[in-house]
């Protein structure tokens, strides 16, 4: 007889004891588990060029341009439809990428360590705002930022961050939770944060004082620049909360722009996948809900690690960019309580008298109580290159969660 | 007649069309006006040794070494009971200095500038943590830190400030306030916000990069080092609002260990004293109320401007700070909106609906209600050199108020 109370509580104290440490930046292919020359790792779960959206399509494109492989469109798309090119989840490489998440071989990236139970994880690095290759941007101006980023930042933060052992990544979010983050889409305090820590060791690892000013400047103005180790960091706790026979706890969640995937811990490495929403919020001067992709990104790793819309009580003032109110922040907070297993020792809610953030979703209670997990996201433009029109809330398709119930019945109750 | 309403609603309204602008560092005796060698400014109203407590005379003393005019406690005491060393509040020469406040001619100074009327103040530069001059330590390391600050770190944030052409400290305040700070004593937001904004051109302004990491360290690690700068600041918004005719609207609140001290709007230069409060709050490790000095500092000038206590609801994570819980943080704002003329339309508070912050004590609604200005603070030991001890609420004296009431019934009213 399987006790699922035991199973979900053993999950979510892995995913709470997990440690994630940020330990450097290195180059995908020599750390990336599977990671080879013909392979493009990208958000959500499986997905193939044919059903893929704008985005997609066109942070393909650019990695393929950024490779060598692809001159344009046309030759990048030939690559991927004939074969020549192998496309996978991040997810299934202990990876997560924002948006189109797409990395290559060639592609620095972060480097996490759970040293509480060893596992890695691994994400891109974070290009900032305006026309980018998450969203599907693939000019010669995205591919140079790309190169510079890849050629000139990333050493310099690799050698920081071995110059500081390291950065507590739970320990950082748990800071920026006090500071008005919630981790996914507001991470003003964690940027800055992330960046303080870096500068001291910045200024040493180069001897190009430029160098040293224009990688301070990339990391301080953009308020995400902390989103992508963040990311890893929920990957690595997450990661250690999958694989307990007979939990229901969901341990991914994540979607390509078309699908929306969740695996469950107790469900192996199956996905169970449904047709993405349309995110409801705010969209930038311009644009309209006409404009808008449907949901993509592996972020919601931080949802399904305990923070992003499920802290969103520790941050009232994201109502000014994914609409709402501060009231509707704490009741969101608040709701995700009820389909969750347990509340963060790591990560707490000043104006909850600190308690900790719900963490851990029971798919059982998804189903019974019909509540979905909140996401909060950015929002990507359905053509590709465009970029972001604007940010909000989306829900994932009910029936994920049903199909992950259906089969937890057939292996475990049968 | 005099129309009060109406005289409050001027000073108020200036204080909040006030644009403080941090220009450089320079050298006090070159930019404060009335600043002389034989001057020392100190915080709160006049006060005398004879009367000064523990770390204002600490202060004093290692102010007097650090300038080349005594070499021991005995020699400084000395010098300032016969006479030869002028005592004088910084409020008196368009300054502010957190705790003892004790400021002289060599020592360098943040510049503001409040580009929309014209004012200057001026703040000393933030020490850090531990044994610390304003605390009243006077230890060689403590002067051999303040002539690194002053030699080495000054010169460089100077180069560094008007590379940048200067930092709009408003606009930082705005932001740091939505994440958690509330300007006073908590400024870990602002302090790192601070940091990161300098960063690029602190990097660009030393060849020096172990000057420069260090610069960085020093800056980013203590989470009060805008808090100069922010007094600075509020002490240039708030003699925005001085000097209105008729006005009842407290521009200064000030305490120098001994006494508090409030000027009013429409009463001129008049100071209206009475004695500090011990302040209630939590005590580090190993400490008690017996250790308390009385309440001392000019960072009061804070919540005179409309933030610190008065902005508590932004920043609930405090408690854990000063005592209390996250919902006497938002009482505490909610009380200040009863004695205050005005809402800020800088500063705002998300969890009350973006509300700006009260602003502006009215002290006829102080004396009608009995309901004080609430301070947060940080507690001094109060032996010199101690340091800090804790940190807590505190209120000023009743009759301050009542004082300057009488005297403005006195001035206008007979």
């Amino acid at each position: 007889m399987i006790d699922i109370e035991k199973a979900n509580e053993t999950a979510v104290s892995r995913m709470m004891e997990a440690r994630p440490i940020l330990k450097t930046v290195a180059t995908a292919r020599d750390v990336i588990p599977g990671m080879r020359e013909n392979l493009l790792l990208h958000a959500g779960p499986p997905i193939t060029w044919e059903r893929a959206s704008g985005p997609m399509r066109g942070a393909i494109v650019g990695a393929l341009i950024f490779e060598g492989k692809a001159t344009d469109w046309e030759s990048a798309e030939k690559l991927v439809t004939s074969g020549q090119i192998d496309l996978e989840p991040c997810h299934e490489h202990n990876s997560v990428g924002p948006m189109a998440g797409v990395t290559s071989a060639s592609m620095k990236v972060y480097v996490v360590e759970n040293v509480t139970h060893g596992n890695m994880a691994y994400s891109n690095l974070n290009e900032g705002y305006g026309k980018v290759l998450r969203y599907g941007a693939y000019s010669e101006n995205v591919l140079k930022k790309l190169r510079w980023m890849n050629d000139t930042m990333g050493p310099v933060l690799a050698e920081a961050l071995e110059m500081l052992d390291g950065i507590d990544v739970r320990a950082l979010l748990a800071e920026s939770l006090h500071m008005g983050d919630e981790g996914h889409n507001r991470n003003k305090a964690g940027s800055i944060l992330f960046t303080t820590k870096l500068a001291p060791a910045i200024g040493k690892a180069t001897n190009n004082r430029i160098v040293a000013s224009t990688i301070l400047r990339f990391l301080g103005e953009n308020a995400l620049s902390v989103l992508n180790p963040v990311m890893a960091a929920c990957k690595a706790m997450a990661d250690a909360g999958h694989g307990v026979e007979g939990s229901t706890v969901m341990t991914v969640m994540a979607r390509n722009g078309t699908d929306l995937g969740i695996r469950v811990s107790g469900l192996g490495d199956q996905w169970f996948t449904g047709p993405v929403g349309q995110p409801d919020g705010l969209y930038f001067s311009g644009f309209t809900a006409d404009d808008a992709s449907g949901d993509i990104g592996d972020s919601t790793i931080t949802e399904t690690a305990g923070i992003g819309a499920f802290a969103m009580a520790t941050a009232p003032a994201i109502v000014t960019f994914i609409s709402g109110t501060p009231e509707m922040a704490v009741d969101t907070t608040m709701r995700m309580y009820e389909i969750t297993v347990g509340e963060h020792k790591a990560f707490t809610i000043p104006v909850l008298g600190f308690r900790g953030t719900p963490v851990g979703v029971d798919i059982r209670k998804v189903v019974e109580l019909g509540i979905r997990p909140q996401i909060n996201t950015g929002i990507a433009h359905k053509d590709a290159g465009v970029g972001q029109v604007g940010a909000g809330l989306v829900l994932p398709p009910a029936n994920v969660f049903e199909d992950a119930l259906i089969a937890y019945a057939e292996k475990y109750l049968s």
